[in-house]
């Protein structure tokens, strides 16, 4: 168990990283301990900004001979307060910030190296400077830094063709509880000795070790982009779509979003969205394929309108319509906030199964709360679904976020009928830790808790998440 | 500790399996304790056939009751030897190949469940017969099985385009060396919730726990391949011509296999093989692109031409040239054995590392032994080099081989120089077991140890296998 840090332990963690870089004072903290949403409050004694892995080694080193919860932070743009200490202000925030190099970019070998604390945006700029594409893309992406995205093993729009930030990292380097760096930096493509090491601390959202440094694999640059934005009957036609447009592009889908009439809406009523199509449909697919052969996704929608899985669709001709067509997609989140509550729902289920589960939870929803509004948007691709509800026209905002748990009771069970994650992409963090239990196996819980004792046996890291207690 | 089983727990064994499916007559376990290579003899009192997850269950927790050495093998087509019992004959053989039903295909969401031992052939077929590929793609796929596969984390030609086995695997079923089933059997694209277990089990050639079924990927079929073979001057213009090769054809290589001069000639030699070109090169490129923007490659190789990074190529017109292309890098392992003695090497260095490794490796073994003739071919598009040397000409077979060691000595030396791999593809197992405490720092033998005592703590799991003693 870990405990106040004492006056003796803080000013032992702020020699090591130097007084101005070991904050006290509210108002430096207060960037670091302030998440986005505002829904997840923290205090902390201390703010430390190491430099150097070797300085990451010495804190937790001192961390682990005093008792001292460390709460690693990178971009603070997380989704389930994984990177917020508590409201007790026993826990003391890392931030990898400093840590911000890219140390090697290898065009030949497609990897790069940098350290935790780099932007993602950093990352796609390094990449492109030498003709390359990193992928990994998200809306926060200016903010989020690379040891967050690959400590929550982060998504994004490109998932389709690229994977999540898992099967982007080829290397990493880690500062384990008690201090000691384990080096993995390899940038090779194959590697068979012994246990991958790396795979453990991918997504482990910072419990059972600190990463502070990172290979990830590089792509070559798409040479064109096909952008479509499709009306579609129902989600089982957007199915049907994706299918198809797999195997009529050769398999260059980079991109297959979805979105529901009432998002275009909310962007045409708050956001100055156009509608680019001239008729209403129920449902719709922003789709991207890169280098695909020469007007295979043209042939593909007007297929696909004969058989009447489309109604509609434009086609961008300039990197200007693209731009436009994918504004509709980025600013579907903030859409909602024009509508009052908005309770969310970051879920996945297997591809061929989005469509029940939308339809069944759409009318769940309705039996819950009748005028709740469901706002199913996302990755279609993947089969992730993020499932808002706005709440009824009228009703008071507070009201209705105080149902955000009974909410996810209805709409969860639906998501484990079908074998499906409540956490598709955000991470467990503070937010979902409490249904834990309920969702894993005892055996699988056992492994996790086996996990966190072995490579964290005094639980310093980023205590009271992920794991239920 | 384990020790030899006693007849009653034998008994006990065989019990749960039935005796015509526990094996004890030396002509029955021939096919079991042969591996191909015939360097590695084994003896087992006992071969297990489990028909299903609940006996190998209950195989496991009598085992681990008992203190017996459980050895799971799979297609019995490993290199390293991991699926071999010891020559003491006190470890079983637990064989998986009666669990080799495909439980499911999923072509809308492109997955496909099965258990651990369907053949590799058997997954491609039932993909294909849903219009769907399952692209891992290896020598021996007739007879490889999908546990085995997954279980060292298997590579092949299509590494490029489709990842390592661990990459193409959605779900696991796994039975835990106390018996307990772990069932993550989940067809998710994305899932970020907890600790992401799987990822222990791929890649631990069955000293953690023994994959019993899992859930795999699938992707659409390629509408065309393009294929060429390339002359080229040398190892660094293969490199660049790989990295113009992944931009021209819009990321769609699927395959960048290398082979020297010497690798043709040994196939023409022995294998009726045929210079598909006029004039000899000292190296030569196979590669292939899946619907890569029409007519990119001849473009791409024109320009290469030009650039004097290729001096002649040709590509496949027809499906049987196409064959008749990819039959010289298939038969380039088996022409080896008719020069003599070879002393191979599965290595991987930084693709951008590939020519001075060969450099330098090709003049150490020249200085090591002249007259050695190195054969360095495989996956360049990897980093991945099949670095064989044949014998001196003339040279006593055994008397070379018996140098097997100190060549290895000589090669790894370099790849590990370059921050290379020793196992690229093939795993640990038994062959190179004692190099792990060379090549792995402290704390990852500490950390893979530690894995190794929490899942397996009586160590009845593949004992002797991949960690050092």
């Amino acid at each position: 168990m870990t405990g106040a840090p004492t006056p003796a332990t803080l000013a032992r963690l702020a020699d090591v990283v130097g007084p101005s870089h070991a904050l006290t004072d509210p108002a430096a903290q207060l960037p670091y301990l302030t998440e986005w949403r505002g829904l997840w409050p923290g205090h902390s004694p201390m703010v430390l900004r190491p430099a150097s892995a070797d300085e990451v080694s010495r804190l937790l080193a001192l961390a682990h001979e005093t008792g001292t919860a460390i709460v690693p932070q990178s971009g603070n743009t997380g989704l389930a307060a994984g990177q917020m200490p508590d409201v007790a202000g026993t826990e003391v925030v890392l931030s990898l910030d400093r840590m911000s190099k890219v140390r090697n970019v290898d065009a030949a070998g497609n990897s790069l190296t940098a350290e935790a604390g780099v932007t993602i945006k950093a990352v796609q700029d390094a990449a492109a400077a030498v003709d390359r594409l990193f992928p990994l893309s998200l809306a926060s992406e200016g903010s989020a830094r690379l040891g967050g995205v690959l400590s929550t093993n982060a998504g994004g729009v490109n998932v389709l063709a690229y994977g999540t930030a898992r099967q982007l990292c080829l290397g990493l380097e880690v500062v384990l509880a008690d201090g000691r760096i384990w080096s993995g930096l390899r940038s090779l493509r194959k590697d068979n000795t012994g246990y991958d090491l790396k795979e453990l601390f991918l997504g482990a959202e910072g419990t059972l070790g600190i990463i502070t440094a990172a290979v990830v694999k590089l792509f070559p640059r798409p040479l064109r982009c096909d952008t479509a934005f499709v009306a579609v009957p129902d989600p089982r036609a957007a199915v049907d779509l994706l299918a198809r447009a797999q195997s009529a592009t050769g398999n260059r889908l980079v991109a297959f979003e979805f979105l529901p009439r009432l998002g275009l809406e909310f962007l045409i009523r708050h956001m100055a969205g156009r509608d680019p199509l001239s008729a209403p449909s129920p449902w719709y697919v922003l789709c991207e394929a890169a280098d695909a052969p020469e007007g295979s996704l043209e042939t593909l929608i007007g297929l696909a309108i004969e058989r009447g899985l489309a109604t509609d669709a434009v086609i961008a001709q300039s990197a200007a319509q693209r731009a436009a067509l994918w504004s509709l997609r980025e600013n579907l989140s903030e859409s909602q906030k024009f509508e009052g509550g908005s309770i969310k729902h970051d879920v996945s289920v297997p591809v061929s199964k989005v469509p029940e589960f939308i339809a069944e939870a759409e009318a769940a929803v309705a039996r819950f709360l009748p005028g709740a509004r469901p706002f199913p948007f996302g990755h279609l691709g993947d089969g992730n679904v993020h499932f808002n509800v706005s709440q009824p026209p009228g009703m008071d905002k507070t009201a209705y976020t105080d149902m955000w748990e009974a909410m996810n009771e209805v709409v969860f069970g639906i998501v484990l009928k079908h074998g499906g994650s409540i956490s598709a992409e955000h991470g467990i963090g503070r937010l979902k830790r409490h249904w834990m239990s309920r969702i894993k196996s005892p055996v699988e819980l056992d492994l996790m808790r086996g996990l966190k004792h072995l490579l964290d046996p005094k639980g310093i890291l980023n205590p009271h998440k992920v794991l239920p207690e």
